[in-house]
């Protein structure tokens, strides 16, 4: 085996997705189906290439590159390309260029003689239109190709128009079927999002979003001609409603967590007692018990202040999430190639959405996470170590070679 | 005397004021400085006429009506013609109508020698410019004219140029200079906006609101990868002092609030932690020692909550307000002029701004209240009942005669 990785490559091609476009904030711009993320698509297919494998589309705007005349059995590797408004160097990038390193380390085949793959999801970041990992969960099935009709960006351009220009600017690429039946594993390398997490960590479980909405509906009326006594204040009810969640978050395990993002409260106006207060809440936990607990005290809690306060409350389910375990063979695999090389590496859990998560379906998958390096994720100060970039790629390469 | 008021004649002006315009809402829409108020000033100025008084637009834009040819004491009533967004048929238009019954009435003058005049104050209500009582506070130099040129509407016109543009609609009236050295007493009735109130009320003093910005900044991160012991939740924050607002004011006299009326939040992304969250805080009270201790509490809040959690809070005064005592010998005289007539009257106190409270610092001024029917105030099932509208036209009759 060759030295992998090629830290000068690594960092010439982040670079190269870096400079594609810069947003106000100095950080990368690359939204979800946009041209910019079309462009980074166009530079990865052109270093596939580089590495002996043809590049091509899948339906849904999600990049591959495949060995040539190969019918055999295949290990991915890859993440994604956009980004987060003004986001960081590596987050997405990172993952990419290192399925790259791997797919050339490779080349010559696993033991078991699976040939490497390249996957590229499109559109993982959810700012644009609300909604994250799409490329992966509609290569899943989890996502309708239907449903990308519904969901808009803040110009008014729905995914699905988006989707459509992406791929016309991708038109040079040859459009081919996913090869999931061939699939054996898939890796995908991905800087940490959480400042604790110290080492190389090996994923076991993700916590997928579960997310609702909470209405509160009081009673307007005049600021200074209602009585305290008199009040069926939506505002201080929803205030009630957020405090009460973050308590029943507070008495679970320390993975499970529960935040409210949003509140909007109307009229809004400094005269008036707010008459309804609308509250988007994000729960997440590796434990589905756990999951549903909080889930049952958010409801008990908006019911409760609600009738207390002589208010009406209604919750909607946004998103149904339910924690994913990923596959435990690879994961293993993974800390023991760590140990076996002298690797820091440490088994952990993700709070953070992923591709890998929603791939998990389709093959065995094995998600690992380089520490964040400074503590920022999602920022133009992200950063990542290359001792630690080097570390995962090698844990990676030592895995998917034992495979096939 | 004559019989007053004529209730006819009350009820077709105020049918023609309703007219000008109507919102989506089906409600009176004359926003403050709006044509469609200038049209309403208009109608007035024509039913001074017929009243024998002139009429004329000082430079603020209020209209006054005047006898002519008189240069000795004067007994003003009126009230305001500009609505919130779709209001109702009486705030404003019946003390302004009622103003002109009383100048009709009076015509002849008071019992030593004064002689009855119109008072239209302009711009009373906040929605437009988020600032009310304009013609009034410009009247009373409490309101520097130089400030219109920064309160701005939702479309970006600043308030001077949209009292510029009223004016010019105007033009056929002649311009005066105010008559304050002469104004010897000003009455205004006003539908109340507080529902208990069930009789008509005689108003000794009004609780100017006293307003506050508090921002509140915490740490934003994303909200899977955050722990709950780790965060510094702007909005969890904002919550807590929401509620501690409320407790304080629940603390103080009945006639004592607080209101948080506005909270936004930023980011305010689902997945992400709010590093922000800014309240708009109205606190109202007619004892000023109240309401300095309820700001005190506020203020401890804020800074207990900062501290306690870990994020920054920061108060701003948006509107310096106190307690205004209303002239208590008109008061009184108001008392005893409705017990003398067998008409139910009771001492109250007004939460909600109104321009007598202003126009107070020139002259002695008698505030009255006719109950709301029906409870509603600022919608358009704003009520009010003849019997209870004659009652107080009668009670102001029976004050102003005794005055010079």
């Amino acid at each position: 085996m060759t030295g992998l990785p090629d830290q000068a490559r690594i960092a010439k091609r982040l670079e190269a997705l870096w400079q594609i476009r810069l947003g106000p904030g100095g950080g990368a711009d690359r939204p979800a189906f946009s041209s910019a993320e079309a462009e980074a698509m166009l530079l990865a297919a052109g270093w596939a290439r580089e590495a002996g494998l043809e590049p091509g589309l899948d339906v849904h705007g999600n990049l591959w590159a495949l060995p040539p005349k190969w019918t055999g059995g295949l290990v991915s590797s890859g993440s994604h390309l956009d980004t987060v408004p003004d986001g960081g160097r590596y987050d997405g990038a990172l993952g990419t260029v290192l399925g790259l390193e791997l797919a050339d380390e490779l080349r010559e085949g696993t033991d078991a003689g699976a040939r490497p793959a390249l996957l590229v999801c499109v559109a993982e970041e959810a700012p644009r239109f609300r909604a994250g990992t799409i490329g992966s969960r509609l290569l899943a099935g989890t996502l309708a190709p239907g449903a990308l009709t519904e969901l808009r960006d803040a110009a008014g351009t729905s995914a699905a128009e988006a989707q459509a220009r992406f791929r016309e600017q991708l038109d040079e690429l040859a459009t081919l079927e996913p090869p999931l039946a061939r699939l054996r594993a898939h890796v995908e390398i991905h800087v940490a999002q959480r400042r604790a997490l110290r080492q190389i960590g090996v994923v076991t479980r993700v916590a997928a979003p579960r997310r609702f909405e909470i209405e509160v509906r009081g009673q307007a009326g005049h600021a200074g001609e209602v009585s305290m006594e008199d009040r069926h204040d939506a505002l201080a009810a929803a205030a009630e409603i957020v405090l009460a969640i973050e308590v029943a978050a507070r008495s679970e395990p320390p993975e499970t967590v529960a935040t409210v993002g949003s509140l909007a409260v109307a009229p809004g106006a400094l005269s008036v007692i707010p008459s309804s207060a609308r509250l988007g809440v994000d729960v997440r936990a590796i434990s589905a018990p756990s999951l549903d607990r909080l889930e049952a005290a958010i409801r008990t809690a908006a019911s409760d202040v609600a009738s207390r306060r002589g208010v009406e409350s209604g919750i909607r389910l946004l998103r149904a999430g339910d924690p994913t375990a990923m596959d435990a063979g690879l994961a293993q695999a993974a800390l023991e190639a760590a140990r076996h090389q002298g690797i820091a590496a440490t088994e952990t859990w993700s709070g953070a959405g992923h591709d890998a998560q929603h791939l998990a379906a389709l093959a065995p998958t094995l998600l690992l996470f380089v520490p964040l390096e400074g503590g920022e994720s999602h920022t133009p100060a992200e950063g990542a170590d290359e001792t630690d970039i080097a570390g995962a790629a090698l844990v990676a390469r030592e895995v998917l070679t034992a495979l096939g």
